[in-house]
């Protein structure tokens, strides 16, 4: 079957969260959301694309900083309300200057910083 | 420092999205959605446990199909708007029987089914 990006199920705002994940390592990136037309773009391009709330405008990751994420493939879940993008990250995904932004545990009821930003 | 669930950046729902994701082999699961007090069950009990938008009750995954995820660790990402949960997953985590609800994916524009339901 043919994908139609307007087969997703946007919310109210026609935004849909997109989780980003290594290829190979499996790691989880971080999430960010996406509109139709950054869906599209992403599967254009090759170049993960996302739609940026606070500055209401694309955002081609990495675009500014070099830290790009080159698409592998998009998935869709069984809802059809979320997306996972298998990505090959270039250096860190975080604004952090980390790996990924999911650096913080909790545990025993504290937080702790298990990823350093990368040199 | 002490974790505290109202410092997470809660919707105009009060919801936050959670990423569950799988010990060791690293598979995304699912992706759903926790109000404070969810989080909260989770890190109490170790039985991840998110919010059912559509039944607007608590929902402790596999409590009725018995497919539960054992709360492994809980991380939260740099924006404090989105949480990662790693969990040991009994079974399937879709309630399609497939071991994640993300099965679909697009390849060459067009969709394929990459997970078939477990037996």
């Amino acid at each position: 079957m043919a994908f139609d990006t307007q087969s997703l199920r946007f919310d109210a705002q026609g935004l849909i969260p997109a989780i980003a994940q290594q290829e190979g390592t499996g790691e989880v990136l971080m999430m960010a959301w996406m509109n139709a037309e950054a869906v599209a773009k992403t599967l254009e391009t090759g170049r993960v694309t996302y739609w940026s709330r606070s500055r209401k405008s694309f955002w081609v990751k990495g675009e500014t900083s070099g830290h790009v994420q080159e698409l592998v493939e998009l998935r869709v879940d069984c809802d059809r309300d979320c997306l996972l993008v298998i990505v090959r990250q270039s250096g860190p995904a975080c604004h952090t200057m980390r790996r990924s932004c999911f650096y913080t545990a909790v545990r025993n009821g504290d937080e702790v910083e298990i990823l350093s930003p990368m040199v």
